[in-house]
């Protein structure tokens, strides 16, 4: 039988709690298609920094790299927040993506019919949502340099990042937007800010040339503010989305919202070969950490995203998934999608009516 | 009596017919205030080009110089869309604010009770938001050096922006959100991405030491992934927001989208001293333009804020101001804001009927 080995990285706040539960559904999935899973659960983020004093230790990169896949809980919180910037839990995040190069982040914002009046939406614009945001994720102003801190001719301070991408950063960013929008109703949509920003224009130009790979999909191109209204506006008009690094960041966080259950929602991170990095898109939530609550479904819907886009187990997610629904079905809710008539439970409940599902 | 020159710039779309209805207000509110108007009306944009050759022409920049405000309808077109980057209308906009030094951006996103309905989002989210976004409007990433393009060891090409602040930069803008929190709810949310950006970090270490002047408003940090989630979520947590050059653009359309009118939303942008710019936040709509469809209730309301931020002239303002919002309640609605049972008129119809509310 198939072996796998994947690197658990609980992380802080709710992260280890999720995390736990996903393991438990990738275990019993595991007997049940016989697959074998060998885990490896490493330090990451605030956990990492009170352990070793940084915020990705170097035996945790070691053993993500040689993992098969690896799958993120959730890092950061206040204690660690006026942190200098090589000691935040963030940078170990970023540091983490960049040693996997995990250059494609997959992030799709779906409004289950089961969850639409969580949504702050009305239930016409939101029902039927399904988009998927393709970010790029080790350029552009994460990572470009010069970057850091100086003075004028004036003595006064300036802090300063650079926007740069090349060429082939955005051709493979593009062809993985091109691949997941034929997969799936077959229109991209490119966000940039074209009109103002010499990066931008390459950005609009290359995923031009390379849509001529991909003439059955329909390219289209939107500057970024607009994209930020018509979210809101239609949500509906997208299938697919890319863009780059940061306004990926902020739209990929607009979109989950307008599902209304960002506990629900989970991400993939993709390079050309190598472990993926697979994580909820929601953060740490240091203020009910600890206490039971947390929605663990976006957790166990990225260990899917795993199988899937990870190890090509689509069998074994589309498993997961549907005892997701199938529970959601059955009526229970953590308090983040609780409503009226329904069964509140907590983390641990939610996870043991998941596997019960499976 | 009193008397200001004012350089009107009708731009391209939409433009002319909004800034018309727009003109005809102020000339109104001036015979009845004892104020007297010079308009001076030229090209720029789209319109500029097509006569000049150049998105802004000097004799249209010395005109806004030399005026005591500014008031701009709208610029760009699909026509000019894949012009250099010289020869865009976007870029006369550009020079034209960095020519009035207009620093501070201040874009309010008001749900008025008899519109709240156009808002896509829930009547109870939505009802009583009532947010000013203070963006930097003339630094960061729009204007920073070097930009560009070039070529990298793998005759690879490369496009490139910096995002730089220095610390006067920050102050001013700073300063200015402060002042318009003080006036308004005394908070101010200072909107970054601090935890990855150096300029961020500048950012929110200059905001938090400017605090210290203001100690009767509440200042809070968020991160800018964060804000484009809150204020889908819960856009009445916000009272006033200060934000970068970039996140501004993103953020306050964000915003304005979010009353589901931004054909009612005007801005204003200022300087230390010298002339305000004025000008409704929607685009100039091609598709429309020349069918009497326009909404120019924008276009009257950045009026409005011209004689309060840019003359003085509070109460002429909130003549305008009173006689909009007694146009709406007499049901006039234009296109974009119509809903069964009201009074469905163009653009000229409701200028005439805010003359009449006048
Ligand atoms: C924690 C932070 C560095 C990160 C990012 O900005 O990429 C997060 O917001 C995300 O989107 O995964
Ligand atoms: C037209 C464009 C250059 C401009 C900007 O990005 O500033 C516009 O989007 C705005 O917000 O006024």
């Amino acid at each position: 039988s198939k072996s796998y080995f994947i690197t658990l990285l609980p992380g802080d706040g709710i992260g280890p709690e999720v995390i736990s539960v996903a393991k438990n559904a990738l275990q019993l999935i595991a007997s049940l298609e016989g697959i074998k899973f060998k885990f490896n659960e490493m330090p990451m983020g605030g956990a990492a920094l009170d352990l070793t004093g940084v915020p990705l230790p170097e035996e945790t990169l070691l053993s993500a790299e040689q993992s098969d896949a690896v799958l993120l809980g959730a890092i950061g919180g206040y204690k660690w927040d006026k942190n200098e910037k090589h000691l935040k839990p963030e940078t170990g995040l970023l540091q983490l993506r960049e040693g996997l190069k995990v250059f494609a982040n997959l992030r799709p914002a779906t409004v289950l019919p089961q969850l639409v009046d969580a949504s702050t939406l009305k239930k016409e614009v939101a029902e039927g949502v399904d988009l998927m945001v393709v970010r790029e994720l080790t350029g552009g102003i994460y990572f470009g340099k010069p970057r850091g801190f100086s003075t004028n001719e004036n003595g006064e301070e300036l802090g300063f990042n650079t926007e740069v991408y090349a060429a082939h950063e955005i051709d493979r960013i593009a062809r993985v937007a091109f691949e997941t929008a034929r997969k799936r109703h077959g229109k991209l949509c490119s966000v940039d800010k074209a009109n103002v920003l010499e990066a931008s224009m390459l950005w609009r130009k290359r995923v031009s040339m390379i849509a001529s790979e991909y003439p059955d999909v329909e390219l289209s191109h939107m500057y970024v503010d607009n994209a930020a209204m018509q979210l809101v506006r239609n949500p509906k008009q997208f299938d697919t989305i890319v863009t780059n690094n940061i306004f990926g960041d902020i739209l990929s966080d607009e979109a989950s919202m307008i599902t209304g259950s960002i506990g629900m929602l989970p991400s993939a991170s993709l390079g050309e070969s190598g472990p993926g990095l697979f994580e909820p898109i929601h953060g740490s939530a240091p203020d009910i950490a600890g206490q039971d609550k947390a929605n663990p479904l976006a957790t166990v819907l990225s260990a899917a995203m795993l199988l899937k886009y990870g190890l090509g187990e689509e069998k074994a997610a589309q498993r997961i998934e549907a005892a997701v629904l199938d529970t959601l079905n059955r009526g229970f809710r953590t308090g983040d999608i609780h409503s009226a008539g329904l069964n509140l439970v907590g983390c641990k409940e939610m996870g043991e009516q998941v596997l019960k599902s499976i």
